[in-house]
């Protein structure tokens, strides 16, 4: 193993999992909010309500920044509430499969925020798991667990299942956001999925929603869903188009982590080239692809089979700095992709898409010098495995049967083996995965 | 369809063929040479020989440099010779499985090559389809093709088949170089093997060997090859490991075929990011992490929630212009992947890899303005099919069901409904595949 790579490797992960973090992120943006006055209190009553997962992290940042919090209210995971918070009452419901204890507790921040005035502010923190947790249904429990169960059992995709649901909710679709009006809401969104589509984060309880009444009845009707009277007539009320009082702003998405850890690779000397934070292919082909980056910056000097030719050659000219990336200038290099891989499970073996993506890199890596793969989960836990990701380079193939590793996808017992494991424990936050390639110059 | 980028990337396929035709490779190696004084004929005889599909072309290009040819041979396949060429004797024969009239023909090169002095120089041109035709076997051409036949069936792979194969052959594995010597030999090798591994280029007749006698018993024991006593004496005559009268020059290969790609898109006004030239994933899912690249680099004046964020500002710094490409800068950017993905066949439809990249990539471009991703196979015939690949753009989507034809594989026919075929005709060179993502400002 290259021990300096593997170094800058875990500086960069170290870096940029911290960047994501729910209380760094949430500091981040409220620090940028108030640099840009895009966060600036009236003089009525501010009110923080925190749903999600990392709702308490979140919460207990804002608090820590000396904003003035007169009421709040935090609904997160059952075990996620970490102590008391001065002024906020903190609940725990259920998750994946929402709970009374939630709607109970999503009945509190709607009465907390009715009745607020113009002059009066929520700071609204919303994280990932808050369809489940931040929901007050308008048919019974039971109903919505039952319908629930019907759109998952006709196949709906997910866009469908939201349409139909955000009209049985007291706060989906925009509605939390209207309950606030007049009250200015300011949201912070931590991210978990790709693209941060707002109106999907936590079925978009702060953000306009596109789908229509007549969508969500096709629906209803093309899937013969069994609907209680009460339900058909919430299908017929339309979600919020408009939302005038509400101001958004998405912290420690995935494209954070990106150029978090850009930053990282930068301040330890390499080029940086952001490649993309959409990132949705197979994990194995995302590594292959990501190791003939590797090997085609690592490898110019071995190939270049006569001095003078071009790439081998001399700097680059001040024109090609600026405008051209190209292999050859002896520069240390870090690409940087970040998204959510797939893959397709045929084996029984134990691992992760970011450790499946770094093995199927040391094939194309396998024998190159000064390079380098790694690909970590920002939560780290990479698939059922004690792990964040997979770091793989030029000596990894050497020890290890990698194809057969792959076809089995027993990828964390090969990493193991040749000590690519990338152990950080679970962080608390998640916000997608990012993938690095590291070029030696 | 994007009609401004659509004619940008017509305008970078066609100058990145036109600088991988066998003629433009070869004068540029010869140009370069000269330039560089690598190539500078004694005061001795000089002898051309060029073998392999574009032999004949590649023998035009060095007359039509005015370099002295006292002598030459060409030897291709049929069809391939396209005239009389001066001094020069043109040969063709069989390929992909090589038969008497190659055997002739290159006993011919080698009587015309023994007997040279110090002072003489062999101008040596070989490419794709050498291994067939420039072949001259130390068994008869029956037991060949029967060894040939057992290799196969076996399931042999590619470097073993050429591991026992090599000691067959009078001019494999560097032996027609070391005929030629004491003669000079200058090498010109158009490349279409990915990492131009020069030992397997038609099997390297003038290049040093690194594979074994003992290497090739154990195959050939490993797989119980039928062969006759002088088979067998043959296996243990070793191959050249040591050529000093040689040198060699890789001209017309996919990292030229991306140069080209790139400086045409320079030209045309984009920032060109040089990704790699030794791409070999499944196409689609390359298509998928392409398409991921124009997204995030396309999107982001749209998706930037508030004004003032990172990515959506200002200019770049010198400093940051130098050493970070990131999204956001306003700037038109092209990426630049060449290689050779792979298709995994589960339908009957008709298509090629570069066409199922593309179509591919045009799912994670929906929607998106102002991005397109292409691909091209430099030969001009993508798959069976007489389209060299594909283009597509954010307006490709809208019009077909591109899962279903990804997933039957017949991506010509989508991509004729699109307008997204890219026709080039037989281009007479073969340098493999390159993608380009372009990107409007």
């Amino acid at each position: 193993m290259n021990q300096k790579l593997r170094a800058d490797a875990d500086r960069i992960i170290q870096a940029s999992i911290a960047a994501v973090m729910p209380g760094a992120a949430v500091e981040k943006a409220l620090q940028e909010s108030q640099e840009f006055r895009d966060f600036v209190p009236g003089d009525g009553k501010v009110v923080l309500v925190a749903a999600g997962k990392a709702a308490w992290e979140m919460a207990r940042a804002a608090l820590s920044r000396n904003i003035r919090i007169d009421e709040g209210i935090v609904i997160t995971k059952y075990g996620h509430v970490k102590g008391t918070l001065p002024g906020v009452s903190c609940y725990e419901a259920g998750h994946p499969v929402p709970d009374e204890n939630g709607f109970a507790a999503t009945e509190k921040a709607l009465q907390l925020v009715s009745g607020l005035g113009e002059r009066d502010t929520v700071l609204f923190l919303l994280s990932g798991g808050g369809s489940a947790l931040f929901e007050s249904p308008l048919i019974p429990g039971e109903e919505l667990a039952d319908l629930t169960q019907q759109l998952l059992a006709c196949g709906a995709d997910i866009v469908e299942m939201n349409t139909v649901r955000k009209r049985l909710s007291r706060v989906k679709g925009g509605r939390f956001a209207a309950a606030a009006a007049p009250a200015r809401v300011f949201s912070i969104v931590l991210s978990d999925i790709l693209g941060d589509p707002l109106d999907m984060i936590a079925s978009g309880p702060a953000y306009p929603d596109r789908s229509t009444c007549e969508e969500a009845m096709a629906i209803a009707r093309r899937y013969g869903l069994r609907l209680s009277d009460a339900a058909w007539q919430c299908l017929g009320r339309e979600t919020e188009k408009e939302l005038e009082n509400v101001e958004t702003h998405i912290t420690g998405s995935v494209r954070e982590l990106c150029r978090a850890a850009g930053q990282a690779a930068e301040a330890l000397g390499y080029q940086t080239v952001y490649l993309t934070d959409a990132l949705c292919c197979e994990a194995k082909d995302a590594g292959s692809f990501l190791a003939s980056i590797a090997k085609s910056y690592a490898r110019i000097g071995a190939d270049a089979v006569r001095p003078g030719s071009e790439e081998a050659g001399a700097e680059p000219t001040d024109n090609e700095k600026a405008d051209v990336v190209r292999p050859g200038s002896g520069r240390k290099r870090a690409f940087i992709a970040g998204g959510e891989t797939v893959v397709h499970l045929t084996g029984k073996g134990k691992g992760g898409r970011n450790q499946e993506l770094a093995l199927s890199a040391a094939i194309g890596l396998a024998g190159i010098p000064g390079a380098a793969v790694f690909s970590i989960g920002s939560d780290g836990t990479d698939g059922p495995t004690d792990a964040a990701g997979g770091y793989v380079d030029g000596d990894t193939a050497a020890e290890l049967d990698i194809r057969t590793a792959l076809s089995e996808h027993c990828s964390y017992e090969a990493l193991r083996q040749s000590g690519g494991l990338i152990i950080t424990g679970p962080t608390g936050t998640n916000v997608n995965d990012v993938a690095v390639v590291l070029v030696e110059g």
